[in-house]
């Protein structure tokens, strides 16, 4: 019951008991005939729950079913009728009905895809505009928009009218109390009446193939244009040059930045399941988490970590020694090239060897108290376990690290940043929930930051010592 | 005879033969006594040469003195009294005073050297002024202006009335014949009469050590203005941050840049005497001579030398591989990080990837012949074995490689960009003879190219077999 209780507060998710899930056919049974004083799912929803009257169920998650009836329930989420039907449900039946919708396949329209058009309303599910603090609708729902089975909805093929109502629903939410929420009412915030009608149209076409968007025929060479350093804008997909072995490159480095575990594989850690972009949000380009650009301009720089002058290089090896546990890739190995060519790219037109105000991530003040790593275990649970998961280990969609692990052998290692409280706080404080960046406070992020980077993690390899090493007592310098 | 005459043109200098060496108490007897018709040198140069109503010679290297006598008497050079003087003496009279005289050492006036306060003029005699094409005194003159004992004059100490009417006469002289007419005059030219007479006010009180130049107290941090790529000028050397590990970084790969072969070299190939500065004028700021500042800004490239996207690291590394006949030098090693934290500097404010007009050495055309390397041959003769030597091997001066030598042992590789016989011309015509660049013709250029490239040099290093190979008949990829 306190677990119950917890998940509810939290939208982390209810344990589901074993005999639940052996028993998914007594939900089937709710749904198709309901239960003495319960309607029949079936009458709105339809049969297997692919939708009628109401919304598709199938493809929704059992912990996001189950947070939603007990939000119908409580009156937290306006939904009519709904209020009433699950005003009656026990626990247990919105358990049941959890799990028995959750194992069905959302049916979509077929072939419908490619027909999508609107390039703007793509790039915003594929891209986001991070300029208005909107990540890309695919960053958390899916490659294809189908959800990950668990907490987060699936979106493609979803009836339109039930997504723009859903949407417009959170633009009025102003006192957001669940994370995800909280989250949906900023992104929903910053998206125009005409946006929401094109997403939720483009959303009903998908056919649970992967949103793809590409730069439009428009493409231009970037002119040297001179940025001014404080209004900085990096250059668009579409400022690419025509095919060149430059432009390959720079593909390619954009490639290992969303993806280094598969596309750098040799150079991570065996065990480590980071990705540049997991710090770097938005493809390294936003300017409150360490934008690649602001670095590409300022090194080589003095850095009391190694007591050295690093270059861009040597600033890039380190992130895979520490942040991704694994070993540097050589200068001129071609990720190394790569990687270089697609930050620089990023910096296109920055004057040289200027500190911008964006480099690193903003200064967090010391916390008025010690951290509370006890504290921060409860905002953990409240705000980032839906995603990163009560164990830290974040979350594997469809083969793709939706979110990234935060402990463990899976993790950074004690040698990076984020294990530095101080350097992990700042990064949540602007940036975390994901979509919701700056909505915790300072204290908060400072605990949360203490609770994450209290947990064991792979030992920093400056430390660790060679077997001949141990035998002798000594350490590696 | 035949060698006299082609120096006296050539302003080559002359073979002395060994009887003459032995034989210097001949000139010592004319310069104290004089001959028949001919008043003894001592009445206006005063004891051991020094100086009284006429200028010091002593410092004079003997082709020097030799060419001037021959220049007197062919009224090449007006000079008053000296017409009629050098016109009564023989060739051998002037060989054997030019023998002498270049065998006595200048004084120079002690410990005045501390109060020369002009700055402006120290830094015309130290670094140049190559925004009017004017290179640095010492560039040549030696690092203490003490000449090089051979073909280029001792200024320090000299008289200041002799030094300014002489840089004033270089002045009106619009049709030089000889070299160092040509590039005395180029130089000359772009002073004015005050800087004439600051110049030779303060060489005058030279001691006969190193002329140095410091920034002065008006240092200022560089504010991140942001330069037009088409009229960029590299932050003056005054722009460096107070002490810190990064300038320290900046002002030890300036070092590395101008004496590669004393500060990185255990990478520069062990006969090898090229330093970055011999290519990259004006310390890797001349805009005609492949500037640093516009390598920083453009690299990554692809380059079809070896089919890859480069790096600025890898582009360097090839520097030292195939112009060095060296090692490449580690990415993360001190040489590398230094080199690439001045060449970094030297863009400041430059935007990041954008290709400047600047980039390489200007374009030069197809020749109209094919380069005549015979042509090629007299050309060097006339304008470049001053300095080069007439066997190419340069010219080492007090320790430092004053000219490069061009081809053979201490040269660059085949494999350097320099051995393309079209990349070696533009170069020469933009840059050469050194302070009188664009004084050749393209067609110049490509004969002298296709002369210097003709010449015996290391073999590329890619073409090199391993031993193991050469057994097997097989190459090194």
């Amino acid at each position: 019951m306190a677990i119950t209780i917890l998940a509810t507060l939290t939208g982390m998710g209810v344990v589901v008991h074993a005999k639940e899930i052996t028993m998914p056919e007594q939900g089937a049974a709710i749904f198709q005939h309901g239960l003495p004083g319960l309607p029949a799912c079936v009458s709105c929803h339809g049969a297997k729950a692919q939708g009628g009257m109401g919304p598709r169920l199938a493809g929704l998650g059992r912990n996001y079913i189950d947070r939603q009836l007990h939000a119908f329930a409580a009156g937290r989420r306006p939904g009519g009728v709904m209020h009433a039907i699950a005003g009656k449900m026990s626990p247990q039946t919105m358990r049941k009905l959890a799990v028995w919708i959750a194992s069905l396949r959302p049916h979509t329209r077929v072939s419908a895809h490619a027909a999508i058009a609107n390039m703007p309303v793509r790039r915003l599910m594929v891209i986001g505009d991070w300029s208005r603090g909107i990540p890309a609708c695919i960053d958390c729902h899916d490659a294809a928009l189908m959800g990950d089975g668990l907490n987060i909805p699936a979106l493609a093929g979803q009836q339109e009218t039930y997504l723009a109502a859903r949407l417009r629903w959170f633009q009025t939410e102003r006192q957001a109390q669940s994370t995800p929420t909280l989250i949906m009412a900023r992104i929903a915030g910053g998206l125009s009446r005409k946006e929401i009608r094109a997403l939720a149209h483009t959303m009903a076409l998908l056919d649970g193939s992967p949103v793809r968007w590409t730069p439009g025929s428009r493409s231009a060479r970037l002119s040297s244009v001179v940025h001014s350093p404080d209004t900085f804008i990096p250059p668009p997909e579409t400022a690419l040059p025509p095919p060149s072995q430059l432009a390959a490159a720079v593909r390619q480095g954009k490639r290992i930045f969303m993806g280094t575990t598969i596309y750098a594989k040799k150079y991570v850690g065996r065990e480590n399941r980071l990705s540049c972009v997991h710090c770097h949000l938005d493809r390294g380009r936003l300017a409150i988490a360490a934008p690649m650009w602001a670095a590409a301009v300022r090194y080589p720089l003095y850095r009391s970590k190694n007591h050295r002058v690093n270059t861009l290089v040597m600033r890039i090896q380190g992130c895979f020694r520490y942040s991704q546990n694994g070993t540097p890739p050589p200068a001129a190995s071609p990720v190394m090239v790569n990687l270089i060519a697609y930050i620089r790219w990023l910096a296109t037109g920055l004057p040289t060897g200027v500190q911008l105000p964006a480099h690193g991530f903003p200064a967090i003040g010391k916390p008025a108290h010690a951290p509370d790593k006890i504290h921060g275990e409860e905002l953990y649970a409240l705000r980032c376990a839906m995603c990163h998961g009560m164990d830290g280990q974040g979350r594997v969609n469809a083969g793709k690290m939706l979110f990234p692990p935060l402990w463990g052998l899976h993790s950074f290692n004690e040698g990076a940043g984020m294990h530095r409280v101080g350097k992990a706080a700042a990064f949540i404080k602007a940036n975390m929930p994901y979509g919701a960046g700056g909505s915790l406070n300072p204290g908060e992020a400072w605990d949360i930051a203490a609770f994450v980077d209290s947990h064991a993690r792979p030992q920093d390899p400056r430390l660790s010592k060679s077997i001949a090493d141990a035998r002798k007592g000594g350490a590696k310098p």
